[in-house]
């Protein structure tokens, strides 16, 4: 099945470039609201599923007896731009569990977000795991294994204690088993396990409904949802797509990037999930296709807030010269 | 026509993303030697036709007037990374015709690569117009226009002498007419014309063969493309992927860059011209299938030859502790 175009670039009136796709949003049993493309095929969800990895931390107790606050919860759940306020935040958890930067084995890189970089590099500065915009989800693992009394050493390993509960979790959640043959290393070097959009959106759907999972489970995955819609500067950052998102419609929509073109989300008054890929991996495509789904769930409940999100899949492209060149559209959704 | 896949980036052993797209490889008549996907539907070539835009830089004279070298011409041609030697050459090149950045209409962007514009930063300096990767092109411009009395101001201008001078040597090698309803304005604010990638593919056969153009022409895209192929580096930059192609074989291959997933080239020595497309825009596939393209094309020629841009298709991802996490990858083309 070839997936259908869903976003379009524009140029002087033509159709530049295109992306294909498939997105699914799911009701708490699953029912599919809208869809596009091939739900059924296996997807690495990457960081689009950080809030199902950090549901250990709440269930185990962990979160609770170093006392992490709701920003470090989002933090938990980020995939954060390594800005000054990340990366002190992210020292002060492990600084909870009695750790520093060193425990950390997601890696370094320059954030990505390039004036984040260069004002890095304007101090003289250079990044450390700390910046690494996994940290935050590497701090609340570590947590996790120190709360319980777990060997740190090798956290990240497919089977350490850490990454059997986070897969067991998303078992849970995705509807699925997640075998050896659908699993990749993900770019902070923890397992990512592919699966169907539809099981991502359905996991998201659970939380939010409540429906299809245990209400211990359903109240973990709440508690990280909210706390990224309360603080979605620390679990995105300063101009970043998820930011905006959920700042269009505070405590009503949560939204997460993941690489290669993935994007899952919810609606929690709506108790509706949704997850997308873009067959190509571009962000610039993710991002219009978030929120033109977005749109599409809100458009029977609330037409103007509907048209909130509609703008925002919609991006002015303009030139070094701030000339208006084209534009980033989504088709076929309304 | 939906065009085939023609890059996979894989991870763990699955596919993760892919690309699709189209290319065209053509000798001196335009027949084709190998082509993919549809190669009629009109794109827009952006940077990867810099050499067809920097023609008349030769044929009006200005080039000798000015004493412009071999470097300064792959400078005209360039998309740069705005290096220091790229920054300073340009300035050069300006001054032989008595001008300098202010000239420029192209606007200030931040070198795309980051360690470069790292550098820029952490020295406290910010870009100027002679930064912008188009730099060199439109200093070749404002070269013309000195040597010819033109005025200067609007030299970006779609009905500037320069612009059509520009268009009427596209015309006359892509061998179509390009019609203000295909025209876009580029990054640098020049007007961009879309024409079938096998149009793109013959004008660059065209210059190498010397077939179905004047021999003045000819003459003027070869030693452009010459000065190219002799300084990769002024044309591009430090681990660019232009300068890795052609240093693989000095003098043999010529390949250029555009945005949006296009990528020229033409092979002197077979008489042979290519052009590609990416139909979502990712430099990462349209870099590999360049690749992959100039290998095919070279495969009965010269068999070690072609097996090093083979090698250069495809490229091994590593994450942020340099574990091996997938590859890209061409497929269907050998």
């Amino acid at each position: 099945m070839t997936n259908p175009v869903l976003v379009e670039v524009t140029r002087g009136g033509m159709v530049e470039s295109f992306h294909r796709g498939a997105f699914a949003l799911v009701d708490g049993e699953g029912g599919f609201v809208a869809s596009a493309g091939d739900v059924g095929r296996p997807v690495f969800p990457r960081s689009a599923i950080k809030v199902f990895q950090a549901i250990p931390l709440i269930e185990t107790g962990a979160a609770a007896a170093f006392g992490l606050t709701a920003a470090e919860l989002a933090l938990a759940c980020a995939s954060h731009s390594g800005e000054d306020g990340h990366v002190r935040q992210v020292g002060a958890m492990l600084a909870k569990a009695g750790l520093d930067a060193p425990a950390l084995e997601c890696g370094c890189h320059w954030p990505f977000d390039p004036p984040v970089a260069r004002e890095l590099a304007r101090r003289g500065e250079r990044p450390t795991p700390l910046h690494n915009n996994c940290s935050g989800k590497h701090a609340g693992f570590l947590c996790t294994a120190v709360h319980l009394g777990e060997e740190l050493r090798g956290y990240v390993e497919r089977d350490h204690p850490v990454q059997l509960r986070a897969k067991s979790a998303i078992e849970d959640l995705v509807g699925e088993e997640l075998t050896s043959d659908a699993c990749g290393i993900d770019g902070c070097s923890i397992p990512t396990f592919a699966a169907p959009l539809r099981g991502f959106a359905h996991g998201f759907a659970k939380l939010v409904s409540g429906r299809g999972v245990p209400p211990e489970r359903a109240s973990a995955g709440r508690s990280l949802i909210e706390a990224c819609m309360t603080h979605p500067w620390e679990m995105s950052g300063t101009e970043r797509f998820c930011e905006a998102l959920m700042a269009a419609a505070p405590g009503r929509v949560f939204a997460k990037t993941g690489a290669e073109g993935v994007f899952c989300g919810a609606l929690p008054e709506l108790g509706f999930g949704f997850a997308l890929k873009i067959d190509d991996g571009a962000t610039r495509a993710s991002e219009a296709l978030a929120a033109a789904v977005v749109a599409k769930a809100l458009r029977h409940e609330d037409a103007s807030l509907a048209a909130r999100f509609d703008d925002l899949a919609t991006r002015t492209l303009r030139n070094w010269e701030k000339r208006e060149v084209g534009e980033i559209r989504v088709t076929e959704l309304r």
